[in-house]
């Protein structure tokens, strides 16, 4: 039987580019299915019935859900192919899962807060993910990449700050976040955006503006 | 070199225990070191600079924190050692990680809100806490336990309500989480703490009773 994999997934989601960059990087051929996180598909609720959310991997049928766990589930599948996601020893893969879940739990909510804050909230959320990027400057010192040489779990998941947030300060008229602060971290998102196929999977600035501009107008007409 | 295995927790967090269970499991020697959480030492703080929280797993001078990697990574480590931690098959071990991932991320905060939330909020958090426990009754059933024969990491996770729960509620004056409404998750929580290297980690209900007084009345005063 073919192997059949596809992925549910959202334009303007980073969650969903992680997703296709370790696809990618793992050379396995899926089709991919654009959900409208307006109107959800009924498979899409059915694959996730938790969250409802995506990304969603579907492979043979079998749904996996969450992007971290998607992430995994692509190395511990398709170990013999592709360059590993997460590092072999023990240790490092610790170090790669820890900051995974930092840049998810820690940093995410953080930009978030400082991007879409009012007031001292947004203050709160500078002050606070201005505490992480110091974290992250460090960590990424004298490395090409997160993974060392070669592209792995914490460069895939950190990619949002590579691209997102510089599109999302210009926007919102913010500067917490510069080359000239961070040069290591700056660095790092030219070396990882220049990846072929990376480059490929990242949706164009223009629109992502787009995206942006809209979420911002709808965030404050609602506020 | 003889191997070093110490462990930095504290008696009443439930994360500490998560990572004894796994070493316990293991059948991995360790040195436990008992941390002060209102004086945290420097050890602690050298070891965990990101969260200065407990636990931290120090094997061979290398630090590992944030309890669901450092029972990655003890299955990773003593692979060969003591039962899996995580089942062998890729869609398996994404299911044990998703489970896992949703009790940290989603229940324990709707439980700690149904106890310690105030009016609505507490009222708010019995709702996404019951949905959430209806989702797990329906998880286990017609397994022996999470890991299906065997105790796996979602066991282990999950213990925290096999055990807390029950005596917070008691505390608290609560009744959502009962025998007659999850009959199943409750044959779980037997069938769970009755394995003999659980029952050695848990603390004594009655001495949770004590430590859980304190956070009530704590909370109570400052309201």
């Amino acid at each position: 039987m073919a192997e059949e994999v596809k992925l549910f997934g959202a334009w303007g989601s980073p969650s969903t580019r992680r997703v296709e960059i370790a696809l990618k990087l793992k050379g396995v051929k899926y089709e991919y299915i654009e959900e409208d996180l307006k109107n959800k598909s009924p498979l899409l609720l059915t694959y996730n019935p938790v969250h409802k959310k995506v990304p969603v991997l579907l492979h043979n049928g079998q749904p996996i859900a969450e992007s971290l766990i998607i992430l995994e589930y692509i190395d511990d599948t398709w170990q013999q192919q592709g360059p590993p996601i997460l590092p072999k020893d023990p240790y490092q893969r610790s170090k790669a899962r820890f900051w995974a879940k930092f840049l998810d739990d820690k940093f995410a909510p953080q930009i978030w807060k400082a991007c879409w804050g009012e007031g001292e909230e947004r203050e709160k959320g500078i002050e606070e993910a201005t505490e992480s990027l110091k974290l992250l400057e460090n960590e990424i010192k004298g490395k090409k990449l997160f993974g060392g040489d070669n592209l792995g779990l914490v460069d895939i998941v950190a990619h949002f700050m590579a691209y997102w947030s510089e599109i999302l300060q210009q926007l919102l008229g913010l500067d917490f976040f510069t080359r000239e602060k961070y040069p290591n971290l700056f660095n790092w998102g030219d070396e990882f955006c220049n990846c072929s196929f990376v480059k490929e999977n990242l949706p164009p600035k223009h629109e992502l503006v787009l995206i942006f501009k809209g979420l911002t107008n709808s965030y404050t007409s609602s506020a």
